[in-house]
């Protein structure tokens, strides 16, 4: 007996932009959308019956409508309208739906800034995702790809040797990574613009200012004062590569390097992954 | 009370070459590893305590080792090498290596296949992990980035029609998709390069050979022969984005396009996912 | 007679970082490198003969070396050292030092600036090129990558119509690109990162202020703005990919779409380049 | 006083893909097409006149449009009509068409190759140049991305050290290489697919046979037998990044590495580049 299993399908990489032509500057929303829907799709499969399958250009279709209709809020809102929309077809148990937003700044001039023309910035991916299902609605919101970096307070010590270590010790390395932070709120409700820059605000903050003896302890303590000083926020996961700087050996040239000369590498790295939750306790 | 949930931590992307100099010609096995563990790490995460924490740089001098002494057989065998070591650390419950093989040809020549000389492959990244936990271990082997085409026998139709659908019919279209397939053996010692190049096979076939009225049957065509033919695998993932080759209007310059010419994209896309497996009935 | 031509060679990609640990806050130079030289490097390749080659892993130690002792200035200042040491080789007619710099801002936290800890910035990468040969030194500077986007103010029309020819006028359409803008000093004593950032606030101030009837005079206008406001600048060569903004049609669904909603697009691209210097009347 | 100096602009990133439905299997043609353009464009910029700007959508439009009525024999030929089309406009000094095209192999079956299924193959991308002018035609052939390596007879020694030189001399190393060759046909009528087949196979037949004291050498001789082979070719460039390989360390953990385990690298990597051609003695 062979038999399908869990599946889902949808439409990805929708790029879509809305310009809100606001009477004093405009504003722009810049989305790349995926949607993804689960339920009764076992005779697509098994039997090539494509009656209940909502064809993915129908998804983009309805992405770019709902950008007319439901992007005037948070971009969780217009998610959350595209999620139970596609909800709200009877051979549909879950629909998913996930935003990345590239994120523009108006552009610097000598009259203050432009109110028509933007400069793409560079702090980062906005990520939201909408889980609707038949029991209730999940939004997780988070950022990719915030590049950051310590030049100071970071050390990695004390780990274990055995016949394949040749790492040293040292209290004063460089800390560069990618993070990924992806934070669920406790209710649907409770998701906003503004309580996503402030949470990433308090993730940078504490970046830059801890003493870090590991990227894991690095973690915990962003995530940990995510929790704290966000009541909405219900977990936080995050992801972290070392994007290891390695000292160059400037001894064979005649020259000192006092931690001023790095080598930035990309491959390998480390990859450090925690989620941090609010305890039952 | 704010605790710490599931986390793991490893290196990724350690890049390694082997170059096997048999007596007539050289193989090459060109490997991408990632090692990721799970274990007792809270202290690393809450109190800044790195004594149980393998260091990451141990993991990759470890790769590099045991490509020496245990990179002979299969690519399962060497990951297993490398999971069984690590989930031999007393602090670790769990270990995971992931392995993406680029693949190489001799250089033909007209005296015969180079022995010593190689062109990248094309057909798609062999993947293979393997999971050792204290109750077993799991071996999944697949392929990503196969790109492969349909430029006959595949349709789409009689999907459902709402307002915001504007999709016709077809039954004449390209499928074009990059394949990500994982399949997992029934047991660990079942895994071999020759099964795998096997199945590979199996799945190319089928894409060939079969008649499409979805992406979705497609999947579950390709996976159920995959477990037909190969009692050894017992499920098999697929996700299958959908990259559409849209009939270009070539009416308005007085010219028939008679299924010919075709503007290839790759944003948005259709992503198919399904799980394929044997049943217990 | 089959004989060698123009050659050079070097090596490409050197990442460093050098941590600039001042007394009050540190400063981030991240930098990739490239070197490379022309010569006399006949024998090397038509003999096989090595003895003039300067190794290329030679180039990066210098690279490197040079980091420490002469980066303490300019990007140039840096590139120059670095050509003028290659060009002292008897063997090298020319040395070619190109550098790509990657931004980084402090962080932002509630005490200011965090001292040693970034986030990379977003507004393009600087780059410069020093070219040392034994008539003289040019030095190029400029910015890769500068992807901005005006909202208003930029049209398209009055063009010519053939019977390939489908695209309508339009008056307000979005402009967005990612612009590639190098400038050449009259001299290579000018070159600063005072009068870089000089330069392209310029670029960036006349991108948000004037009116676009085509890509192409946007470019003259930016470029004719650069060498007005600074002397210093005697040519600047644009690149300007035109990646559309197709304006949705909404009307399927019922919905009007006033200059709202679009599909971003990066393929296929118009590209626009020109060449604005100083004449000679 | 300011002027305009060289400029061009054109429509890049035109993907398209021909089936050609022969009786017994269909071919594909997957490419992406560039086209670009010189002429009498200074009202364009200086003045905001379109009306001898030639629309890039224009361009796109007639390269689909070509696609079906001149893509029936080599890639050059549909490259030319395309030159000489845009050529034909009284304004255009130069048209330049510049084509990449990405190889598909028929899927292999139980029943041999399948005739309407493929999978991408992997030596690398076909490209091709067409340059019309007033003067006259170029056509220039190659291929880029096109991976290899040597595991065997490739040395580098013998080369000057100074005080920055750290590099040992090897008389077996890999050599790994991502190679662009492009070449110019001595005549535009000479160029077919066939040619640039038997021209590519050389080049990899020397690749694989030669002893190679440094890359420079190698590509000397990858050239000089291309010309020497193909009288039909006049000239030759090549650009082979050295995608250095290191012999992994493994003596602290009590193993010999007898030029087995290596490390790949991208980064940095060295850049040789060479012009050979038919000399005029």
């Amino acid at each position: 007996m062979i038999e399908l299993g869990a599946n889902r399908y949808g439409k990805a990489q929708i790029r879509l932009v809305r310009v809100v032509r606001g009477p004093g500057a405009h504003r722009l929303r810049d989305l790349t959308v995926a949607i993804a829907l689960e339920g009764d799709f076992t005779g697509a499969h098994v039997d090539g019956d494509n009656t209940l399958v909502v064809a993915t250009d129908t998804m983009k279709n309805t992405a770019y409508a709902f950008a007319k209709e439901h992007l005037d809020g948070s971009l969780e809102t217009y998610g959350r309208a595209l999620a139970d929309h596609f909800l709200a077809f009877e051979q549909v148990d879950g629909a998913s739906v996930s935003i990345r937003e590239h994120d523009w700044s108006p552009i610097a001039t000598p009259n203050g800034p432009a109110p028509d023309a933007f400069v793409r910035a560079g702090s980062g991916t906005r990520v939201a995702t909408v889980v609707a299902a038949l029991g209730g609605t999940m939004i997780e919101a988070g950022v990719e790809d915030l590049v950051v970096m310590k030049t100071a307070r970071s050390a990695f010590s004390g780990f274990p040797r055995d016949q394949y270590t040749t790492l040293r010790d040292t209290d004063d390395r460089i800390m560069a990574t990618k993070v990924t932070a992806i934070w669920r709120y406790g209710s649907p409700d409770l998701a906003s613009d503004e309580l996503h820059a402030a949470v990433q605000a308090t993730l940078l903050e504490v970046f830059a200012d801890h003493d870090s003896p590991s990227v894991q302890t690095s973690i915990w303590l962003m995530a940990r004062a995510i929790l704290e000083r966000h009541e909405e926020v219900a977990e936080v996961r995050m992801a972290l590569p070392n994007l290891h700087h390695w000292l160059v050996d400037l001894s064979p040239f005649g020259l000192e390097n006092n931690n001023e000369i790095f080598i930035a590498t990309t491959e390998p790295h480390g990859l450090i992954e925690a989620t941090v939750r609010r305890g039952e306790g």
